[in-house]
């Protein structure tokens, strides 16, 4: 039986959600939690691999087991035992055929920027002080929507074979004095978010005068930005035709 | 002079606004901070004396200064000072004859409820697993706009010398899957709005058959139902006529 569930987390405590020697992961900290209830060895696939610091709404993730699970009970069981910054929920049976990472459509990350000092949003945003020309900002983003090849803004080491990533949606907007960048695409190559973001603002400060178009172009990862922190960044949501 | 400012804190790790003896306060941090950069005793007066654990998100403020302050300049010091769940903004000249308590015309707290485990809102919701009849609990608020004795709902030990209060908004709104009660009222007795959740919430439940006009009109402390955590509530705003 394969089950899919959602994961909430707050990623500030990991070394991001992909099992690792040197540092906690989401994905470890859930493997023990299921294995807890199921008392047998569980491998979990998650939709998408989030870096260290990096937070999710709606991670998409399965999981295959040999027995049935009553769904409801067990997540309420997995949800005690994980701490309190990792959550499971919508613990669902799946098809056979459904993968959480390869049947995904699309995916939507959202990353959130401050002007000032905000305690109630501590590791949540970027404070961004700089003098920053936001018109600016959103015409630039607005160039990303299409397909293209993102390799100016994926990093090295990531072992991806190609940067190509067709964007849905790159838009800006306010939430109170909160300036939020959503963005979403079939795809995101590796630290792609947060060096987009790192980059718009180094051409909304004035500090940079090239356009997203030129440095889409140029494929060149020299000429990138600085990678925006990962506190600010959310995976808001993982899209299935169906699931969810 | 007399400067005005704004406070937003998560109140987590502190007994409260006001200074105590026994644990941490707002109020003592803030002074700390301001003491440091103006290099003289510095006494603050807040509109609102928040309980452990209850945040802010508009605490209004003042304090005096023989001296004259550069504010831009002093804001950035204190929040530099000041550990990251404390940030001070808006600080600005007053008028002698301001006063950050007795000035306020009104204050809005709202209170975060939500129906199952959320990691990114740890320590900032009430986590409501019960049945809930919402239509009931929104029924039971609009009884509370209008002049009312909140002895009901009012604490022992706060030496106020009476519960009447004016109510002008009282309301629950949804917020994605969060339930959101917000209330505006002229003052608010000792942990009032605590008092009235975890009421409305027992009311909600079919733990009690009491109605809200009924438990107000008895005057009874101890016909109050539980009192909701600190967690959930957040003082939103202090209006005054004009200072911002």
């Amino acid at each position: 039986m394969r089950y899919f569930f959602r994961v909430e987390y707050d990623g500030t405590g990991y070394g991001g959600w992909q099992r690792q020697h040197n540092a906690p992961s989401i994905q470890a900290a859930l493997e023990k939690a299921f294995e807890t209830v199921t008392r047998v060895p569980c491998r979990i696939t998650g939709a998408g691999r989030t870096d260290a610091g990096v937070h999710a709404r709606a991670q998409g993730a399965h999981l295959d087991l040999d027995a049935k699970l009553d769904t409801r009970e067990s997540e309420l069981s997995v949800n005690s035992l994980l701490p309190p910054d990792i959550a499971v929920y919508h613990l669902q049976p799946a098809d056979e055929t459904f993968h959480a990472r390869y049947s995904a459509l699309s995916r939507r990350y959202r990353y959130f920027m401050c002007p000032r000092k905000r305690p109630l949003l501590f590791k949540r945003v970027w404070m961004v002080f700089y003098e920053v020309d936001w018109k600016l900002v959103e015409e630039e983003s607005a160039v990303l929507i299409g397909t293209h090849d993102f390799s100016t803004f994926c990093a090295t080491g990531s072992g991806t074979r190609h940067a190509r990533c067709t964007v849905t949606r790159a838009e800006l907007s306010n939430e109170g004095d909160l300036k939020v960048f959503t963005i979403e695409a079939n795809r995101f190559v590796y630290t792609m978010v947060r060096s987009l973001i790192g980059t718009l603002i180094d051409i909304g400060r004035g500090h940079s005068t090239d356009s997203i178009a030129d440095l889409l172009a140029s494929r060149d990862r020299k000429r990138a930005g600085m990678t925006a922190p990962a506190c600010g960044l959310v995976l808001d949501n993982v899209y299935y035709g169906g699931v969810d």
